[in-house]
């Protein structure tokens, strides 16, 4: 051990995350920054590696609209004959430095956010969002869903990047987070003042693009109208603070949570890479008219890499207004939920100051033992899928992670180092 | 009495803000819908009736950088002349339908909002929103502040008309005010939310606009830096609807508040037009940096009709994040100074729920009897002014006006209903 106690290692984690300055550089196609999409067919999922038999029918439809938007296959049946011949290879978004929302499915000419951890100096990245309603994360592949996908890549992406290039230094998400904190935002259900936030800093650019004005409109319009487009730059931010801490190998906070629809798994600092699982929950929440809990889709998405880092559920006080939405009651509840998510984690973040929670930081590195000793398991908030592929989002709410995985951290942890009690 | 009692106007009344429906029509030069302004030199300013020689330094400020824009003298000494002179004539903003922050001044070829009532169809005016720095509302009065005043008449004014013009029916302000307030706006010293929803609104119909690219960027460049946009809009929606509430003269609803930095005005709803005058007081609040209470300016503006509509220092539950900025204290004195305005009104409006207060309406109807019984006066969050013109704001704070205007109102009504106890 580099440290003398697990608490000074733990010290030394959450130092890394208050430090972890994370900059929006450049929106670009996936394959040109992660190799391994190089290495042929290569799809990336949310949460930790699953086979493609063992994903849940929205994932599997996700999978079907990337390969048909890479022209892997013509039609829905050749697609699903490919995804089931193995000749596409699955892997993490966590195995490289990427995170995907819902189904995490992201393919080599998707668009992806890159976002640069100037403390430590390394990269994360993330598809953009697609809006509501027929989409890709949520599991639809109709050809509504791959024309925009295109467009993305093809449109919003270099009008993005080139508005981006026009910043000295990227965007500095810090400041972004903090300012939408205080309106609101806890950036996992709720992102509407990040939303506008990230509208604000980059339409002056985008207007001042000598480029064709059709394109301008179209994105602007995108950008005004897409409430959660927020949402994905926070998962780059937290993943790239998350993996800055994580490189100090020791203790035991929480260093990522995600979910692939059939397994729930979490990493922890003093376990490095390694994934511990247990079978997902499903969320409970609030269903759009029309559905019930019987047509929801198993927890999924690399999404809860917004809780691993403090906020989404773990900061519910600084968003009483998703209360309502994920169907958990009304301020105090929000104010009982951020409480007692206190209880589990080592300390506040003073970067992030929630006036609703009378200017307190936000949460500070989940520390798996606490969770373990208390039995209190992180609060995360979440959309919910159509369990049939192609229906796309049904409702929000909240989930929790099975025990299981902090259970099984924290005892290889102590094997680790040697306790063999 | 058209009305049974005066519990039963004053419910009609507030059944009237309730119903208001304030739409975002325009903007133009004021003296194309105020007609007083073609009636020679005429200034507009805040407050209730008052004459050149009582007005405080800043405002007297801010006619001489009024005169100057005008083009009614060359410079500081003869514009200084030509107010004293007699020759303009000085008349409150409501008077003529308007409204007008700080200082209130206004002339005719300065750039004006329109607001229309549906529910009533009555119309409201107010300037725009200089952003901040030296500005006229706060009493400056240099070039730089004559060249912005050009700037929004001649490019600002007429690209958000042509995009206004795009809408079918205007801007609903009631949904942008029930949006933001969800986002922590209390719509006087917090508009930042409500600002980026006007921005997001408009800027893809501004985009659209076959006109100059330099303006299209100036314009949205301005909308996406000025925090406090919407104030002004959030004015002018409030006097739209608070006139049209005004149009049952009966009962003790407040349907007005102001001050010209020497009186606070208020009207209630049984005495009609007739304002209710004291002493202003001087706000308390935080100073920036090298500023002090001796450099305040007494109260002014009338601002102050965002409290008579309920938001603003009455909504301060709203915005938390505004009690550290005015000096009130954290989250608790936030609710306490919401949960004791709630003891003087009638109500609460529906339209506008409050997520930090437990999803409440917003106050809703100003009882002047009630101040007067419980000796609670509103809370009024404002901008703080040098108190030597030229200088501009130098602080935040909140001011409560002189018990004063509510006794003499009520006094009068009771005269009026001709009780003489």
């Amino acid at each position: 051990m580099n440290y003398q106690t697990i608490d000074e290692a733990n010290q030394a984690v959450i130092s890394k995350i208050v430090a972890g300055s994370p900059f929006l550089l450049d929106v670009v196609p996936a394959n040109t920054v992660i190799k391994e999409f190089n290495q042929g067919k290569v799809l990336l999922h949310a949460g930790p590696p699953i086979t493609y038999d063992k994903m849940v029918d929205p994932i599997q439809g996700a999978c079907i609209g990337a390969v048909l938007f890479e022209g892997w296959a013509e039609n829905e049946t050749d697609a699903r004959m490919l995804l089931e011949s193995g000749e596409v290879t699955l892997m993490p978004c966590h195995h490289v430095n990427a995170v995907g929302p819902m189904g995490g499915i992201t393919s080599g000419n998707m668009a992806v956010l890159v976002v640069e951890n100037r403390t430590d100096g390394n990269v994360a990245y993330c598809t953009m969002n697609e809006g509501i309603g027929a989409v890709l994360r949520f599991g639809a592949y109709s050809d509504e869903v791959v024309t925009r996908l295109h467009w993305m890549r093809n449109v919003l992406c270099p009008v993005l990047s080139k508005a981006l290039k026009t910043k000295e230094s990227g965007l500095n998400i810090n400041v972004m987070i903090a300012k939408s904190i205080a309106m609101g935002d806890e950036f996992h259900q709720r992102n509407i003042a990040a939303s506008l936030v990230f509208l604000k800093e980059m339409a002056p650019s985008i207007v001042a693009l000598e480029i064709d004005k059709k394109e301008k409109e179209e994105v602007i319009k995108f950008l005004a109208d897409t409430d959660q487009f927020f949402l994905n730059i926070m998962m780059a931010a937290a993943k790239a603070v998350m993996d800055g801490a994580r490189m100090i190998q020791e203790g035991t906070v929480v260093t990522a949570m995600c979910r692939n629809g059939y397994e729930f798994g979490i990493r922890i600092a003093g376990m490095g890479d390694e994934w511990f699982t247990g079978p997902v929950n499903t969320p409970q929440g609030l269903y759009f008219s029309g559905f019930t809990e019987e047509d929801a889709a198993p927890d999924m998405g690399d999404s809860a890499i917004t809780e691993t880092f403090g906020v989404g559920g773990m900061a519910m006080i600084a968003a009483p207004a998703v209360t309502r939405f994920v169907g958990s009651g009304g301020f105090q509840d929000a104010l009982n939920t951020s409480n007692e998510m206190k209880e589990i984690c080592i300390d506040q973040n003073p970067n992030f100051t929630v006036p609703t929670w009378d200017f307190q930081g936000i949460c500070l590195g989940i520390d798996a033992a606490k969770v373990v000793e208390t039995g209190i398991t992180p609060v995360i908030n979440t959309g919910i899928a159509n369990k049939n592929a192609g229906l796309g989002q049904i409702g929000a709410g909240t989930v929790h992670p099975p025990i299981d995985c902090f259970e099984k951290a924290i005892l290889a942890y102590a094997k680790k180092l040697g306790f063999n009690g």
